[in-house]
């Protein structure tokens, strides 16, 4: 038993996580490659410390698939396609089984002309964005991976919730340094660090959240009584309007190029939230992207000046009280390496919903 | 004369400016093609209201050119291509005559396979990115325009200055609406704002400046003093890592992608200050991107959801004080047609600028 931020926590192997997390989604009826596959995804977030998006929403998948907004035998198909682009249509099928299809779309059209995009409809949660992009540095490729989300963030002078916290990742391969990976919410601070405050009583930093009259806050209850998420820069000042524009891109990428639900339509993760009226769109949004290094000059050559951008970075002289300048990617990496060997601490409350998931399908954790 | 924040402006004609711009293009040996195009690229940023970027700097680029920085008959030429990418070699031309060049060939390989994707080596400051990434939406085609610049920001963490203000601007067709142009420095402010403050001698906000020692500062001479630009977030409590990634991505898709240099490395606009050291690439780097709208749905339809997008974020209710939520794009679009109809307004020391190279190259403004 560890004590974390007051909270009782229990520790469990990646494996054992892993298995039964498959097994899981094999009772609902995914295939056992599909369980597999979507096991591996939603692993990879506690995996690398992105402890709100991993196991701690199997529950919610599974209710999604009990409310009959996911199903477990999709049929995942392209619906129009050009040599470097592609839409696919994810059947209502879990996001982690969606998402790795476009993704290896994309790559596969990368490897054909040099790039790869693909716009996806009718999904839901995918994980996190990192899993997905990184897939494509494995193949000397750039990899590009975002989503929109229902509606928690509302854009500068607004009132209304209007965006998803809408991720983007880019991921970069490089040499003997480790590829870059910038994964990050459009919004000041990601629900999850609101999450933790909430737990905890404590006070948000102002520019994170607005009050439902859209004043600034500093009460992290405020989301639950009509209030709101800020976009990157959390007000006009400091330059939300910039946030506001990258979540809207992420949100027209992901659901305006590919027919999926934007803006306030975006259906919500928990099951017991109705879905909005008037929808335009089938699902969650999102897009993916692929480029060959080597479609733009020798991978080699790219790869010995990323180690250098990143020495250069990792070695500039950190503010007092600092031990260096950090490279994107570098603390989800280190969290990874520690997480495998050391293994994946759980809340107990997480425990307690898998314990029932167990209990329910008559699996053992 | 106008007073504006205590500076006296004169106004002129968009015409009279373009058309005196034009020429002292071509009396440093331009063709009147390539004048006309770096001219109309230039005068853009006056229209649009960035006035940092506009004639205000047209003295600038012909000191690039006078220290032999800038060239006026360059061999601007594609290094290596695949379908949907390029690598263009702007041979040390005008940034304003090598972007339209590398955006048109990005625009091509859409037409053709979808989308298209140029980086682009051995450039100079091309402007707004605007400009460029507007022309894919005359052809109902998502533009992507982002460049590298000389570091004025310091990574989170970091002392020292190691990225450029590295904007990134996403324009977007619509129907009935106008196109959603987001064009966005990845720091909390652009330098322009800040200069402002120094000419008014008037405080920063918190979150826009750091000084040599890496705290944060509201005097907006740090700059000149070794301070730096902070990322968009502002510290790492309020997101400033994500605007550090994000200048990041610019650098890399601007840079490594194409040869050019990155990070410290990149050469400075202002002619007088000395070149660095051991650079590892050519010139100053830029990206673009064109994605044909059907290569992923039909246009048509795209569009009819983008109007319905826009005229749902513009109708949200506002926060006190606020007219309404804004779509980005639309301030620099209305002062785009007033300043059209009304003229340019001109400090009178860009006025005196531009007399003197008027006097120096025998023209009248």
């Amino acid at each position: 038993m560890l004590l974390f931020c007051g909270m009782p926590e229990k520790l469990f192997s990646y494996q054992q996580l892993l298995n039964f997390t498959a097994k899981i989604f094999q009772k609902i009826g995914c295939s056992e490659k599909d369980a597999t596959v979507a096991a591996t995804a939603l692993l990879s977030a506690d995996l690398r410390g992105i402890d709100s998006h991993g196991v701690a929403r199997l529950t919610g998948y599974i209710r999604l698939w009990e409310a009959k907004r996911a199903i477990a035998k999709p049929e995942i198909r392209i619906l129009h396609e050009t040599p470097s682009t592609a839409v696919v249509d994810g059947d209502a099928g879990l996001g982690l089984v969606v998402a790795p299809f476009a993704m290896h779309v994309a790559i596969e059209k990368a490897r054909q002309v040099g790039t790869g995009w693909v716009s996806v409809q009718n999904s839901n949660h995918f994980g996190i964005a990192a899993y997905h992009a990184l897939k494509a540095v494995k193949e000397d490729m750039i990899g590009i991976a975002m989503t929109n989300a229902s509606a928690l963030v509302a854009p500068t002078f607004s009132v209304e919730r209007l965006l998803g916290t809408n991720p983007i990742c880019v991921a970069i391969p490089a040499g003997s340094e480790p590829p870059f990976v910038a994964d990050l919410a459009t919004t000041t601070a990601a629900n999850g660090k609101l999450e933790m405050l909430q737990r905890k009583n404590q006070k948000a930093p102002e520019g994170w959240i607005q009050d439902k009259y859209g004043k600034s806050s500093t009460n992290p209850h405020e989301l639950k009584a009509g209030g709101a998420l800020l976009p990157l820069g959390g007000d006009y000042e400091h330059g939300s309007h910039k946030g506001y524009a990258l979540g809207a891109i992420v949100d027209i990428f992901s659901a305006v190029l590919s027919g999926a639900n934007y803006g306030p339509w975006v259906p919500p993760f928990p099951a017991f939230i109705p879905m909005p009226t008037n929808m335009p769109g089938k699902g969650i949004g999102h897009f993916f992207g692929a480029m060959r290094i080597d479609a733009f000059r020798p991978a080699q050559e790219f790869k010995q000046h990323m180690d250098r951008w990143i020495q250069c970075f990792r070695s500039a002289r950190p503010v007092e009280g600092q031990e260096q300048v950090l490279i994107p990617g570098d603390p989800e990496r280190e969290m990874e390496t520690e997480r495998l060997q050391r293994g994946i601490p759980l809340l107990h409350a997480v425990v307690e919903d898998l314990e029932w998931l167990g209990e329910k399908f008559e699996l053992h954790l």
